[in-house]
């Protein structure tokens, strides 16, 4: 006879749908493969009624996902629903609290609360799993977590927001501005409830936060990060990052320095022709450097019903395999609480700037650069449209602080229209 | 107290090095993430007096690494030797039946020996991982193993010999033939003992023969791989390739098809832009597709002293972490043994044939090429060299088996000079 395992889906979207179509269509492979049934005893979502294009008669129903996660005939307790605190939040430590297992997509939820739920899971020797949370169907937590496990880890990096990188490649190549794509977006129902979350580079940093913890054994730590949207980007940004031979990507950087942990989601510039700036549309992907293995690069679809659902069964299986370590790969209580370390590292930066039409404003601007210690590698005026002109300013190797600094100032002088855009440029 | 787990490692070349650097550097890490202290209790290797600029003398020596492999003071076998039969399968089988886990880099034996093994360590209830045999520090094994698990795997393809792929971007490169590129990768120390491994596709297809085991729940079937080397790639069909938007690739493809399992290592033409396209060097690639996944690409590098090293020390974690499942990811007795579908797949072709000087001769080509049911998309016949003339063909997508009775009969013809090169085209 063989086990059975008991999973209890909350949550009934397109991640939720997906993972039932895998449970019902794969049971004969699943099996196989873990030496277990896997079987889904009930479930929970907003809307009882809603045709969601699967059978769902032969489950349990449970309005509250809280009494779903305590439910007897639940073994793994499946969260879906998403939202960092509130139900998905009361649901998950009720499960944990009852002695199940969980498995869970929810970045934000984990982002915030990560080291509670931790500390949680491990008394309770539960697992906490969460490999949907972060790109998708790339199995990068458990690459991050278990396959890499024998390097000091040096840098993780990665374009995480399939939304943010589809309105930048379609900028550049439908020649369309971002607001046109941004509504583009909404109708394919490519955004999130809160948009910010998505063009905010919110989402993004989330997830950039959970590979931070693993990769450098540190408590998560969301407010830590350096956080840019890529709401300013304009066609012109994306034109000359263009003729210089650069992408514009959100690139989601985390590194140690001697600081601590710097970590930033932010608009940057990347080589066109780099694994990151060849990267299209949807597609997420991560890169992670280590002392040992020098640079694994893993790319996929970054959200979508089939994607997230191989990845939430992927943990599945592993929990049905008996497969079982700490949820940020080393125990919670020895994660330590790095200082965040905001700026630190140094590099060129792209300024693009409205200059007011006055005498001298182009000698300011370069002169309260040089104050602060920036030096300017190129820069370009274009002809005055209307009251300003535009200038593109590309500097050598400084760090966003002195960068800061030469802004403020530059603000003081009155030649400069409007806030200017900043630019990191990574070689990578 | 903290637990330990010894390893005994066999072989102390390039890999083996890296191992010993690692379990030395990275005791605190290793053990922070296990949370067991990972030692080094005995080593073996051909001779005991070679500097391998690694400090040796605290752990004990074995000549022979079967008798290290039954030591008391062992609970993991490391066999880094090489071969696959003679010491490195002697020993292997003697840790298993000695009761020690194994973890190996060895893709010969497996490819080889694979079944045999892997029910003698089911039946041990011991671990046999292999991480580092394919890919050097992609943690495919890992990926395709556990973290795809959910997913119905459709098609396993990769680029995974990195001498291959040195040998072709460098001969588009620099313009040098590909004897010349052959030599400079022997001075490098690029070449396996016996070249024809690495040039002959022995060795990328050793490989693809695990890929295909875990990926399709067969035996590992390496006699039923079709394999062909790069020896006969030329500048010439590296420069037609390139006209046309393609690159020559050394190319792995496994695929499930209504007459059995498809497997194939041999140079193709894929699409210049895309990611096996523009893969250089030595670095290696592979991209796994699943019903539900759809397309995951895992990039990194193919060999080296760290990445391999990385690669066995994801192994020997996740030992240490108690993490175990079958060989192959589902029970070995379970694994079905599969026929080899042989060419079964139409695509596209590249022909590439040097005609004889005779009246009438390219209409004979064109003729028997229809005869067999080959259909041609483009031709091109450049001038005469000497007594022949070279003639470029692309075929309509056809079957191999279909161009291989085209061939016969052309050959009968007595207009084709020498054997024609064939290369498939992989529009991926």
């Amino acid at each position: 006879m063989t086990d059975t395992l008991r999973l209890g889906i909350a949550g009934l979207g397109t991640v939720g749908v997906g993972v039932v179509k895998i449970v019902r269509k794969q049971a004969a492979l699943l099996s196989a493969r873990t030496g277990k049934s896997i079987e889904i005893s009930a479930v929970s979502a907003r809307s009882r009624d809603k045709d969601r294009g699967v059978p769902l008669g032969d489950y349990a129903w449970e309005d509250d996902p809280v009494d779903l996660a305590r439910r007897d005939d639940v073994d793994v307790f499946v969260e879906l629903m998403g939202g960092d605190d509130g139900p998905a939040k009361a649901a998950t430590e009720a499960a944990l609290a009852a002695g199940k297992d969980v498995v869970t997509a929810n970045k934000a939820m984990l982002a915030l609360h990560g080291q509670a739920l931790a500390e949680q899971a491990e008394a309770a020797g539960r697992a906490l799993r969460y490999e949907a949370a972060v790109a998708g169907g790339i199995p990068v937590i458990k690459s991050l977590t278990e396959g890499l496990a024998g390097n000091e880890i040096t840098r993780v990096m990665g374009v995480m927001n399939g939304t943010c990188n589809y309105i930048l490649t379609r900028m550049e190549e439908t020649g369309q501005g971002y607001n046109v794509l941004f509504d583009e977006c909404a109708e394919l129902g490519y955004l999130e409830a809160d948009p910010n979350l998505d063009v905010g580079g919110i989402d993004a940093a989330h997830k950039l936060a959970i590979l931070s913890s693993i990769a450098f054994g540190t408590q998560v730590d969301f407010d830590g990060i350096e956080i840019e949207g890529i709401q300013r980007v304009t066609l012109e940004d994306i034109g000359h990052a263009a003729d210089m031979g650069y992408r514009i990507k959100l690139l989601g950087v985390a590194q140690r320095t001697g600081r601590g942990l710097e970590q930033r989601m932010m608009p940057c510039l990347v080589p066109a022709a780099s694994p990151l700036g060849v990267l299209q549309g949807g597609t997420n992907m991560v890169v992670i450097e280590g002392d040992a293995v020098e640079q694994v690069v893993l790319r996929g679809p970054g959200a979508g019903e089939g994607p997230t659902a191989s990845a939430v069964m992927g943990d599945v299986c592993d929990i049905a395999r008996g497969l079982r370590l700490p949820v940020f790969g080393q125990p919670a209580e020895s994660l330590e609480a790095a200082p965040a370390a905001r700026s630190v590292l140094p590099a060129p930066h792209y300024l693009r700037m409205a200059l007011t039409d006055k005498p001298g404003a182009l000698a300011k601007v370069a002169a309260v650069l040089g104050e602060a210690g920036v030096s300017i590698d190129r820069m370009r005026q274009y002809a005055h449209t209307g009251d300003t002109a535009t200038v593109i300013i590309v500097t050598h190797k400084c760090t966003r602080a002195a960068l800061d600094t030469a802004l403020g100032d530059m603000d003081k002088t009155g030649v400069v229209a409007e806030a200017p855009v900043v630019l990191r440029i990574e070689n990578l």
